[in-house]
């Protein structure tokens, strides 16, 4: 039985680093450009020659796929994006593709048979890089793309990603193929990289995800009034900053109350009009909340409305505008239950732990059954040219995968 | 005897107003522009009317003089600045010019005989508005500014100080004659807007300056460590706007506590990267103290390094960069005495307070006996187009200085 190489595995992740528009400057390989569609090209070779077929989807979703013993049965599939934030690392998407690809080499090397097909998806436009709206492809796959919604969205240069897929040479037009079910897909795995520290601060080379956490994120803006800040006593004031900064430390405390993997963030905050002998007059701030518990994000938006409550009646304005809105989605028992097994096989340890971003499985765990595998990142870093997995995890990863897709072919 | 004419002030607020290079959008007259010197010829008429001869002093200061009995008597001085902010209103600064100019006609009509000489004074470039560089004739007058420095000092449009008064006809090489001591200014008076809300909160015309804050304003830079605000939990993050927040809740905080007229204000901040999913990694930000109690302002900015050491026993990095310190002035008790009586004289009740912004008699009262009258402004409003005061609380500050003058003409 074969394990995976992880020089193999070092060599396939610098192979798609050097499909770059910036070197020197991080990986930036947005989607429908040259360097991207270059990224295809070195996929399809590699994949053709592990004895897949390979084809595009009506978006650009590049889909490799090597037949089973039973004709009748549904794929497993294994992938991730192939699209990169501008001036990001090398492992973030391209992890997952890689992992399926050294799949593919295991199960040529072992003269493996499965009952299933096995698939590699390697999915466009997560980072939303191209045309701003993330997990696109992603969407498609899932069948919640519309098609005039591709002829509304614009690249920053101006053409729509309807208008670009044709010219890529794709057929927008049968965008409904693109959607996957448990009649094409028995099921779906990504491998990802963790972009956050705990399995590097746990020791542990692979995490199972359980959860992908619910985000909402809301606009507040506090309004005071801006007065002079030497002549104005303190009682006489309504300092927008002195509210916010209340809020900030609110947030704050109540996701360290909660103690259940919620995270709350201020992450943008501007002070008007922000000179330091002028009371602030007004802040306009975030407040987002992550968690695998929508009782959480309830709980969290629930107290800060209450003191938003208060500062209106203590005089304050206040607005209120919601920037993002999704649920928690738990992935699936079954799959969530066969990689447990596949990694207590290697003797590791199981730690199942949420995912804090959103993925492209977030929306295929609505058509089929799906799992992610993480592995660490080197000091949580990611979207950055530091971002770095190490090869040595990223081949346990592979292993755990390939004694899952074993124990689920068998189901 | 007269009394002050409200009438006949509201006309000279209105005509010094008219001398304005952004009509329709507040009063912009900066120092040395062809509206400022047309104000000077304007206020040099109207003193000259009133039996003043007047002069300009080497840096712009226009002085109108009033002869006294005693021909060895140092004068009695009432003025304030003829200069403003772009944009600003009709009576910061105006205020005092326009209280000295009746106080001038007043002394006509009763054909006042005093033993000391009286002197209005008319101050050049107290807001900066030219050079950037705040109470400069305040300075000149004081015997504190340098030829060197006017030479260096330009203006936006490149041109320095010294070269522009020398453009409009000034002596700066006379610098040093600028300089008033007691043996030319008997005492000092500078009527003014409170420039806050406490005056008229309290529903009284007129009070009495009893010390000018000192200042105290530093640039606070907080690092901590940029991560994604979805994937990093609580526990391992250390997020810059969190320990900001603390420190704008601290500093407000000491200030209701100490409850002695000190302020605090953190009035300007700047989050990076200032994105909603981002934990801030960065937070600059200012802390200013102002107080008529330099212990008030040590024993804030003692709490607020006893904060950043527990933020660099935490593991953030902490920068600190003064951005301005002065010391509370007092104002001389024989004319803090004077004025009082005065205003009680005047039925009304004695409202000492401090002036929580600088003037030009911050500097004036190092070389003289010094002291400052507050008029109320609506709503505490300054340095805009809506700045207010009634010509009624105007007429009653020159009453009050009326009688203070013909006091301390007796001493």
């Amino acid at each position: 039985m074969s394990f995976a190489d992880k020089t193999r595995i070092a060599q396939a992740i610098e192979a798609l680093a050097r499909f770059n528009a910036t070197p020197g400057a991080g990986v930036t390989r947005r989607s429908y450009t040259k360097e991207y569609r270059d990224a295809q090209e070195y996929l399809r070779r590699e994949l053709e020659a592990e004895g897949l077929s390979v084809r595009l989807d009506p978006v650009g979703n590049l889909i490799g796929r090597r037949e089973g013993a039973d004709g009748a049965l549904a794929a497993i599939a294994v992938g991730s994006h192939l699209d990169t934030v501008c001036g990001g690392g090398k492992f973030d998407g391209a992890v997952g593709i890689v992992c399926a690809l050294e799949l593919a080499r295991m199960m040529r090397e072992d003269g493996l048979s499965l009952r299933h097909p096995f698939e590699v998806a390697a999915i466009v436009e997560e980072e939303g890089s191209a045309f701003g709206s993330g997990i696109m492809g992603g969407k498609a796959l899932a069948g919640m793309l519309e098609a005039d919604y591709l002829k509304q969205l614009k690249s920053s240069g101006g053409m729509t990603a309807y208008d670009t897929m044709t010219a890529c040479g794709l057929l927008p037009e049968k965008l409904p193929e693109a959607k996957r079910s448990r009649d094409s897909w028995a099921c779906f795995i990504e491998p990802h990289i963790e972009q956050g520290p705990v399995l590097e601060s746990e020791g542990l080379p692979v995490g199972i995800v359980d959860t992908i956490v619910g985000i909402r994120t809301k606009k507040i803006t506090i309004i005071g009034r801006p007065d002079h800040g030497g002549t104005t006593p303190m009682h006489l004031r309504h300092d927008a900053m002195v509210a916010a900064a209340k809020l900030v430390t609110l947030a704050d405390q109540l996701a360290g109350e909660l103690n259940d993997g919620t995270v709350t963030t201020c992450g943008a905050l501007r002070v008007e009009p922000g000179a330091p002998n002028v009371v602030p007059g007004r802040v306009e701030m975030t407040v987002e909340c992550r968690s695998p518990r929508q009782a959480s994000i309830d709980a969290v938006f629930g107290a800060v409305e209450r003191q938003l409550a208060q500062l209106l009646a203590a005089g304050y304005q206040v607005e209120t505008v919601s920037l993002m809105e999704t649920t928690p989605v738990r992935l699936h028992q079954r799959i969530v239950a066969s990689l447990a097994g596949s990694v207590r096989e290697k003797g590791l340890p199981v730690r199942l732990l949420p995912s804090g971003a959103g993925h492209d499985a977030m929306f295929i765990s609505r058509v089929t059954d799906t799992g992610m595998l993480f592995v660490p990142s080197r000091g949580g870093r990611s979207h950055c040219p530091e971002e770095f997995t190490d090869a040595g995890d990223i081949a346990v990863c592979c292993d755990v995968l390939y004694g899952a897709l074993k124990a689920l072919d068998r189901e």
